[in-house]
């Protein structure tokens, strides 16, 4: 872009624009004014990230189930204090980020009178990336761990058919002298969208990303899509996704597995999605300063290993989407124009 | 074997026979006579649970590191209540497999009080395998996640440079009605004891286990063994060791990355390793019979799903392990002879 333009002249919305907007969306369509806002800014922080797929693009579909009564906007979570660091949040089927914002806001509250907390999430629906749960915690001096469990895309080693959602996992890390280290990973080799692309544009895929409908690995995306999606690093990822749903749907009595019911196929059912949060207060662990230069030093030793390819330095995690955060925020969040008429309509 | 002869005509022992001469090992070794058997009991686990790399197999190198004087078998452990649900323990550079059982029995006692607890531990040397805590706290309800750092192995995903350690990461779920969930893995596609058996065997190994020093994938073991570690999953597997560095080693306020001393290099430093331990109260989110029911659903449905190969049905995690345990519980654990002598010989 030019510089010097104003952001606006080039189809790019400030955050506060594209937080206003979004809130407007979701008031229009049923949400109290309060629970609109909190949705939105994980929408909209979701876009300052640069992880466009699951930023104010998701409005749509999350306007559509609740016009066919598949999400409820008025839901009233409830929380329920099972013990000091302890929380059972139910989200009554209320809209994802909603709940996750509650539950969240809640279990930093319980960490911070007992050093850390959790909170066990049902009744939710895709509550969206990760990374603003992880990132909103760091913020307020808190480590995290967060994850939720999906539709199930997912076949276990050595088994043909999905049992297993792709069940993302975040994990962050406050630095007070700099960037926090933030992970948010999905459990698969890559996303579903994947390789549909590659099926919309006729190229083949490693064989590593799925296998077909007999769970032979496939480069056909074609047969990919019929068949089932591969955890990452083997039978290490398919564990791992398996324990996120024990965590996230299991021990909330949330849905788990195959109880879990497909957005797509069942746009009016509730999901009974389970979240899992847990809070951990690190001034309780040492002072900011210790932190800070023990951060630094963390991600400095990392950051000065030789890159095998000089133009490709060692990245942490998150620091592509920290990147990306400072470039929106200064720059604006480009929208597609296509995008920007369809959320003005349903704001309406 | 043939069934009805006794197990020490063939070389097994009982359980209570190798924790008998394990403890005696330690405790003629400069620990109390508790702490020995603490220390015993989870090598002793390891092997019941067919770990055997990481049973007492290991204790000819702890009573090596003791004598050396890189680790104190007299160590005092401190435990500190920073918060009601968050302690931090310093091990003092005692012998990890004490530290750890310390830190896992204050961690449960507090999760009691508040729902769950955190422990992070700074000052401790290798642990053994996750397994044995995670099911530790399962039989007495409890879910956990337990993690430690390690000497460098990994380089991160587009350096060239051991930074990471094979960091093992445990997550254990009780099963009231059955066996539990329990996962326990490292962090690199393979451990190093498989490319040296490589090496010697003159056996290529697939270019997804290691790099050359240079960071290029290599089929040589020898070429691997002066390279580094390939994390499993690719970056995903980097981020996640990463995080569990972050969690055990610089939360901890022990070593992290490159701080952390190799126990082969320098035998005679303090390590000073971090661990985490998280331990959940599964009474607190439902009764037994609610947990063992959603437990037995939860594992049917995984162990239903159609097997690609019907010789190779699907397991879960912790399943071969618990397995095993059953089988050296009833048959006696396999020490190999020399072993045995060795294990007598320095328990005198």
């Amino acid at each position: 872009m030019a510089s010097g333009e104003p952001a606006n002249a080039l189809g790019r919305l400030s955050r506060e624009e594209l937080l206003a907007l979004a809130t407007r969306v979701l008031h229009a369509n049923g949400l109290g004014l309060e629970d609109a806002g909190e949705a939105a800014e994980i929408l909209v922080l979701a876009d300052l990230f640069g992880i466009s797929t699951h930023g104010v693009e998701r409005l749509p579909s999350y306007v559509d189930r609740m016009r066919t009564g598949g999400v409820d906007p008025a839901a009233a979570v409830t929380i329920e204090t099972v013990a000091p660091a302890l929380l059972r949040v139910d989200g009554n089927n209320g809209l994802g980020p909603v709940v996750g914002q509650k539950a969240l806001r809640a279990c930093l509250a319980a960490a911070r009178q007992t050093g850390l907390a959790a909170a066990f999430v049902r009744g939710s629906n895709h509550f969206g990336p990760t990374i603003p749960y992880t990132y909103l915690a760091t913020q307020q001096g808190f480590a995290s761990i967060v994850a939720s469990n999906a539709t199930t895309t997912i076949a276990p080693t050595g088994g043909r058919g999905a049992r297993l959602g792709n069940n993302p996992l975040g994990i962050g890390v406050p630095n007070p002298k700099g960037d926090p280290v933030i992970l948010d990973m999905a459990m698969s080799v890559v996303a579903r969208a994947k390789i549909r692309r590659a099926a919309a544009s006729g190229q083949a895929i490693p064989p590593t990303w799925a296998t077909d409908r007999e769970g032979q690995p496939t480069a056909s995306p074609h047969e990919a899509l019929e068949g089932f999606l591969l955890p990452f690093g083997g039978y290490k990822g398919y564990g791992l996704a398996l324990m996120v749903d024990l965590l996230t749907g299991l021990l909330s009595d949330a849905a788990y597995l195959t109880h879990v019911s497909s957005w797509v196929d069942s746009p009016q059912d509730p999901q009974n999605l389970g979240h899992f949060f847990l809070c951990i207060d690190t001034g309780r662990l040492g002072s900011q300063a210790w932190l800070g230069a023990a951060m630094q030093d963390f991600v400095g030793i990392l950051k000065d290993t030789p890159a095998t390819d000089p133009a490709h330095p060692v990245l942490v995690p998150g620091e592509m989407e920290m990147n990306a955060f400072k470039r929106n925020s200064r720059e604006g969040i480009a929208i597609p124009a296509p995008l920007l008429e369809k959320l003005k309509a349903i704001a309406r």
